[in-house]
């Protein structure tokens, strides 16, 4: 039976500033950067014995605002259906966290925030980091809230990139993991959408080298990326069902204006997102992911070799984006390392998005995963 | 045994003006254009008679160089390795034509060609033009050529829309059908490709709606446009074994230049396209292309009815751009429509590129088929 849960009402986005000179954080290509400030929320409490803790990881274009809904918002947080009272992450059980990511735009350290040596916005100065960057950043804010070691590490697509970095480089951090939609590294097809969008947005005359701040916004630039992810995170499936060959019902007289429906979505999608998503960020962290490789040149098994947490690992059929050979990819290494893991397939026919709405069994293999994950920790503290 | 041929040498672009006003071309959306040239190459002999025509039809950015060697050049045309003496459209036994097609930049009338009421380039005011509209123009080719009925008509990609166009708008004219890696209509997913490539070509100013010629290219919208193109016509598979993770060796200092492989690439590609393709004539036949649709409200198997001529339906497995799936379904209209129809599905790992490269599987299906249909018409002459 699943659970539906109910929703944690109004939440709030927290900041946590460290790395603050001369103590700057170095980043793996050399450089070092500081003050950092992460955006994050907390839901849920955290017990005495500090070992409920969980912490979730975003995708590309999500925030540190998972679930609940801020003080006049009428959407709830990006993964709103899988955390909260009575959900997958059950807030009545578990603290869970979700931290935003170096590099972002939503309250964190990223290209938009005022480089401290000059008063301005970083744009291209702001130096490159890594997902292991973020997740050395992150391992600040969990030090922050004294916790030794989080009961699970969870996200989807980029988030379990973090969560595949985490078990690696934290390994006594971290008692169990959950990577769903992800990889272990970006084939070159993955690489090659994410540079078409970044040529998108460094292709518009405003974007100015990355500094815009102030003027005019690469908003063509940033559309056009937006509009292409769009269709990588749908299936051909999903988007036969969602929009067909329909025209839309107001044809406008313009050439080559938006004719079908799923033009005029892919559109309304692009133009929103200039709103809400800063274009320099967009290009430092498709880089990061570009360059993320858990194998680091040693081979996916070695990397995973010593782990002791224990994986769920999930992935969907339709997803074409991250398919599920690249779940099955780091299952059979865990299995070659002799990490416990569970690897899922689900037959879903959202695509890539399928981690954001397929509630039901992903609260059925979380729920199950988690009370067995507390068990192990229970175990192991006794 | 699978016959690899000889060049065809040095062959030349000819180009045929028809539509004079007042007798213009009556375009499927209801306008009026005229005078029309259609660019095209013939290959081989013409036999007494007329009997031994193959008319090959390309795709969106090809053009009438199907074979041989221009003066010159250094690479021969886009389907030299299938068309010449001793190959799988065998210019010892065939004569083939290739035709552009309208809307085109390599010497059909296009929106880049001089309005003749202004004396200056179309640009937007060429007319919306359609697959239809395409092969009415090249039966005037056809009937100029004075070929009553081409013993096949064979085309990859939007080259198998035109063969499926002529084989329903000119049921009498065609002995036999060759598409390949093509569809009945566009999906919402395909669709959504050729939008974001448009929309890239128009968020670059210096298109200028399309108003340019002249004056600066809109370069970079192309080349973004073309990038994406790109991608889909590989496969995971094939982006895999071509460039893998591979760095580049010459790696730039600019943090967001191409630093694997697959980025220069596709860079390099994109810069290329600008020298030999129009930006508008890629808005058109993109929009020709999505409207396209066989079953035109009623049906693919109704659309098929009474079809004499006999089909190869040729698909490949890595191609996700035009997947077999869609080719399976022609397959089927033509079962339930009576008509002749073999499907082959074959083993490649190239992605919707395979129609351009597999040569040798497509020859044997083809060599066999044509000697059929040539069989078939002999047959019915007599």
């Amino acid at each position: 039976m699943v659970r539906h849960g109910t929703s944690l009402g109004i939440v709030e986005t927290k900041f946590f500033a460290f790395a603050h000179p001369p103590h700057e954080l170095e980043l793996e290509g050399g450089s070092r950067l500081g003050p950092i400030t992460l955006a994050y929320e907390t839901y849920g409490k955290l017990n005495a014995r500090r070992s409920n803790a969980i912490l979730i990881l975003h995708a590309l274009t999500g925030d540190a605002h998972a679930a609940g809904f801020h003080e006049g918002d009428r959407d709830p947080g990006w993964w709103d259906n899988m955390i909260g009272p009575g959900k997958a992450f059950d807030t009545d059980e578990y603290f869970v966290i979700c931290s935003n990511v170096l590099g972002g735009c939503k309250g964190s350290t990223g290209p938009s925030s005022v480089n401290p040596k000059t008063g301005r916005p970083y744009g291209l100065d702001f130096p490159l980091i890594t997902i292991k960057d973020t997740v050395n950043a992150q391992r600040h804010l969990i030090d922050h809230l004294r916790i030794d070691k989080v009961l699970a590490v969870a996200g989807g697509s980029m988030g379990g990139m973090q969560v595949l970095q985490w078990v690696v480089t934290y390994p006594e951090r971290v008692a169990s993991a959950i990577p769903i939609a992800s990889t272990a590294s970006h084939s070159p097809q993955q690489i090659a959408f994410n540079e078409v969008g970044r040529q998108a947005i460094m292709a518009d005359p405003n974007w100015n080298d990355g500094d815009y701040y102030g003027k005019d916004l690469p908003e063509k630039g940033l559309s056009v990326a937006r509009m292409l992810g769009h269709i990588t995170y749908m299936s051909d499936e999903s988007m036969g069902s969602k929009f067909g060959r329909r025209l839309r019902d107001d044809k406008q007289p313009f050439k080559f204006a938006a004719d079908f429906q799923v033009e005029g979505y892919l559109q309304y999608r692009g133009n929103n997102f200039i709103k809400r998503f800063d274009p320099n960020t967009y290009l430092y962290i498709t880089k990061a992911i570009d360059y993320f490789d858990l194998s680091n040149g040693k081979g996916l098994a070695a990397a995973l070799a010593g782990i002791k947490a224990r994986f769920l690992l999930i992935a969907f059929k339709s997803d074409w984006l991250y398919p599920p050979y690249q779940s099955q990819e780091i299952a059979r290494a865990c299995k070659r390392a002799g990490v416990d893991a569970t690897y899922c397939e689900l037959n879903s026919n959202y695509g890539h998005d399928a981690f954001l709405v397929e509630v039901d069994e992903q609260t059925h293999l979380v729920t199950h995963f988690l009370q067995k994950a507390t068990k192990d920790l229970a175990a192991a503290h006794d």
